[in-house]
């Protein structure tokens, strides 16, 4: 059986040997970079969504449906510090769907991409045979912004790690109306040089660990200094709720600490960016506690394959 | 209820204003086409598979499950005489499905990527909660080929109808296996000028009455030319078999009377080329029989949506 999602990204990232001049990035990281010409390249991401894993139409609209299916995708462009630029989508249809479903689903996927500038160019749209369920699966494309796209893999020792936003607790609703941080990941990008950056979908302790994993480091962060979302505050345990919950679709990166200053002086968005650990030369990933302890951090962040 | 797949596309394509200079080709053709540089374009088109209705995995393997999906959107790469690139692939899983099922799947997807140039870049695994069944989405880059990528909505009045190898009988097999015609149509985009091409997934039927509607114009085809498959002909109506089965992916194009003269005369490669009709200026489409009888021809070929 499957042990998890990273496990069977690296075997299939193992298979391909994509020359690097035609991609510069391959499997593995947030999206893959396909250059067209000498200056010219595009970035290229997918993601499927099902019902009754990532929303439950039972409780949500298709609008709503759409809305997320767009924005996990644009989540990836702002990972990387792209530019949105066009989407195509393919659905697979219940058998009891008609028109009306596919206009709310439509608005749901026009909303999105017009706040992001997104346009939606093409699709597929294929009905089950019988009582099978909804799918969603969007491949969105991005063009580099005046920086060159960020990458999981350039974390860099003694680099401080940031975050955008709160965390924790999106499962509440937060995950069907969150906002990607396209357009704060490319103004993070235009103030400083930022090492990696991925954006948080599987939950801080996963998408550290990915991070890390990729650069070849370890990282410590501290448990105090992690904004924790008011929902995660009414948690059992709203640290916990914070490390694993996924779907925050926040912003995680690493840069140096100079630039991590001159950020913090000169930010002036609407949301917010905090320190939270330091990366360190030890392949650990450790959390320091309220009292002082330190212990390892595992990534029990959301697995598609594992649950 | 819906209509049909082309009356849903319309729709989509109408609730959509793309600048023209940005994206050159829109919703409604095989590909939408994105210019990123003056003079550098990507061109990009997805396909969602399912099992029960694109193929039976309980009769099928996962390989030419993978193969088959990567190969439809090569067809699309083929309808506008483009270069494949790169793609990406996004799956449903059905809960038992483990990482041997994943490499069979890779497997194919692989095949029929590197007979034809394309580069798998990246996807997205998800699996289904409970026993929900198999679905594949792969969305495909291309790029312009020497030639200009050819559209459906270019056929012009006394332009001769064309299309490759032989027609009808798919469905006992030869979908799983087809070779989408990607080399063919460069080949023909550079020996002539092509006004207008579609690759047959629906059936020649369903194919030629989307390149009339989108050019405005009317065809009459000639029974007796249609070139029938052999599983066609053991059919219990070749001629229906061979104007609706779909799923044939070879090439339907229009092109001028002196180009298709000189393409006929030079055209070298193993898979023939038939002439089956004539672009007409009336809306109609129609079918002339070995009687002489001239009857309308209706679009019966497959539609996702309808059945």
């Amino acid at each position: 059986m499957i042990t998890g999602e990273d496990e069977i990204t690296e075997w299939f990232a193992r298979q391909s040997s994509l020359p690097k001049d035609k991609f510069p990035i391959g499997i593995g990281d947030d999206m893959a970079q396909i250059r067209l010409d000498l200056n010219v390249s595009v970035l290229v991401t997918t993601d499927m969504l099902l019902d009754g894993v990532h929303f439950d139409l039972k409780r949500v609209t298709l609008k709503q449906a759409g809305y997320k299916a767009m924005a996990v995708s644009l989540s990836d462009c702002a990972a990387m510090a792209t530019e949105p630029v066009a989407a195509v989508v393919s659905v697979a249809l219940p058998k009891a769907f008609g028109k009306e479903e596919l206009k709310e689903l439509h608005s749901g996927i026009t909303t999105a991409g017009e706040k992001y500038g997104c346009a939606l160019v093409g699709g597929d749209i294929t009905r089950w045979r019988a009582g099978e369920p909804f799918a969603i699966s969007v491949a969105m494309l991005s063009k580099p912004s005046s920086n060159e796209p960020i990458r999981r893999s350039g974390a860099k020792v003694s680099d401080i790690i940031c975050v955008t936003g709160l965390l924790g607790g999106a499962g509440s609703g937060r995950h069907l109306e969150f906002e990607p941080r396209v357009k704060e990941a490319i103004k993070i990008a235009q103030m400083v040089t930022v090492n990696s950056m991925i954006d948080i979908s599987d939950g801080l302790s996963s998408d550290l660990s990915r991070i890390c994993q990729a650069s070849g480091v370890g990282a410590v962060i501290n448990a105090e200094q992690i904004p924790i979302s008011d929902h995660a505050q009414r948690a059992e345990s709203p640290l916990s709720s914070a490390l694993n919950d996924g779907e925050d679709f926040e912003l995680l990166f690493t840069l140096s600490q100079t630039d991590s200053q001159k950020l913090l002086k000169n930010w002036d968005a609407p949301i917010p960016i905090t320190q939270i650990g330091k990366i360190i030369d030890t392949k650990k990933i450790q959390i320091e506690m309220p009292d002082g302890r330190i212990s390892d951090l595992q990534a029990k962040g959301y697995d598609h394959l594992r649950k």
